[in-house]
């Protein structure tokens, strides 16, 4: 095959809160707080996606933004007084980890906003989201399955994986961790006969993707959990992976034993919570990983196909 | 005098999008993307102050804030599982570069949240803010004029300065830019004997504002623009400062010149502008608000009194 010009760059690989977390001292944050060697601080999820090098989209954005884009040079401005390479920005949730970096793409730069229906409502619902500009922001609902120029010469699908609603729109009943609609959706790229999955957030496999994924030259994979009661374990927190409506890696029903038998190019992991123990380098969870086939993100590996 | 143990730490010396701003090519902002020396990037607004050197209070949360925390080793967690030095939050306006910052003040953290009713009312409108659980979060409506405990042993009075709405709730018609009430104040502190005030921004002098902070310890004030037609000559905006609510630094109405005759311990300029040019070391700009008894606020200074 010949070399293509599809690239992807992670800005942010860890979960919401990032790694560390602002007050938390669990066995991972407690070692970055004390300087340990080799433990590396991650920012909150999002990549970006070009096929010309010059126009990038973003995929969801993070709270960390402002620092992924002084991080990273291709995302400095280049040409004129106002500029910025990010021409395109779509959503794959409304979780505040996803949408709160939208409140630094102001200053009058004019881009795409895409997200599905249920996913830019969130966004109505907020007045401080009134300070994108429509002259300068279109927002751009996508209908799931129907494919859409996301950059010139660079064809996306949004398709629903199961999860649950945003954290804040909860409420106090049950929540249903793993409906499939708008609220959480994976997002399929094609471009120069490459093809590549971003789906930061799912709650298990199922028949249908495991048959839509199958193929593909990359996939980047919810990675936030590596075992599902992981965090009460640590004493950090309440809630399972499940509850969080996210998949673990390890287990029967992990990702790690679900992605064995789907023939896929590349596998990462990100979206990566600050308890996974794959964070620490020296870590048995992170040979297992490794092993597996699959890479742990870091904040600025850039993968080309 | 007795040294104090009253002690305030700049985390973020710029004004809204920090320096550099992600969509721009202004003369700084150039020269820090071109790696110019000595050109240092500054994150958006916000100071902690503390009395104890454990419990700190944060005065507005940018949205720089979680790299902030993780910037500045006194506000890292050090005890137990969950925690952080941060135990109380003030904000001085309700615009976005002072509130959203708060989306990362989660997890579970108890800590004291305060504000004018105007202020808090900006967080009601806006579901995004449920985010921040009453079970842990505390909204203190605080009254201007009247005195309150913002940590042990440190009292603050907010008091309303000439500024504006915040920019997502202008609307289309024209807009009031030196109103005082409850949408923009300044922050007295008094702790160990010292006095202290914070006005990341002010519109204009006031005969009232001189005669109160007169004899104060430390002020840090609004260092937005040096001249109020600054963003307009170098091409990356069409607003003055006194369209955005700030009073500049030079000029006969300027606060250089507002301040000459106030007796005031240390004066440190910050929430300073992208396109200010006292961001630069080596400019005539940076000497004469030198000259002029002034401090350039940067990321992480420390001030005891």
């Amino acid at each position: 095959m010949t070399a293509s010009r599809f690239r992807a760059l992670v800005l942010g690989a860890a979960a919401g809160g990032g790694f560390p977390q602002w007050n938390c001292n669990c066995a991972n944050c407690a070692a970055f707080w004390a300087g340990e060697e080799g433990v590396e601080a991650l920012s909150q999820s999002s990549i970006a996606v070009t096929v010309d090098g010059e126009n990038w989209a973003l995929l969801n954005a993070s709270p960390d933004l402002r620092g992924q884009i002084l991080a990273n040079p291709a995302m400095h401005p280049k040409h004129g007084k106002r500029h910025s390479p990010l021409v395109s920005v779509l959503l794959t949730n409304g979780d505040l980890d996803h949408t709160a970096g939208l409140l630094t793409l102001r200053e009058k730069q004019s881009y795409n906003l895409f997200g599905t229906g249920e996913i830019l409502s969130v966004l109505e619902a907020n007045p401080v989201f009134e300070a994108l500009d429509p002259a300068f922001v279109s927002r751009i609902p996508i209908v799931l399955d129907k494919p859409f120029d996301l950059l010139p010469g660079l064809t996306a699908s949004l398709f629903a994986v199961p999860g649950k609603v945003p954290l804040f729109l909860e409420g106090d009943g049950p929540v249903q961790t793993d409906m499939q609609g708008e609220f959480t959706v994976g997002v399929e790229m094609r471009a120069d006969g490459r093809r590549i999955y971003y789906i930061p957030g799912c709650a298990r496999m199922t028949p249908d993707l495991a048959a839509r994924i199958g193929g593909a030259d990359l996939i980047f994979f919810d990675g936030t959990l590596f075992e599902d009661d992981e965090m009460i374990r640590m004493g950090v927190g309440q809630k399972t992976g499940a509850r969080m409506g996210h998949i673990s890696m390890a287990g029967p029903d992990g990702s790690i034993a679900a992605f064995r038998d789907i023939e896929i190019g590349r596998k990462v992991f990100l979206h990566i919570n600050n308890t996974n123990p794959v964070l620490r380098p020296d870590a048995e969870e992170r040979r297992i990983v490794e092993n597996a086939g699959w890479t742990v993100a870091r904040d600025g590996m850039e993968i080309s196909l």
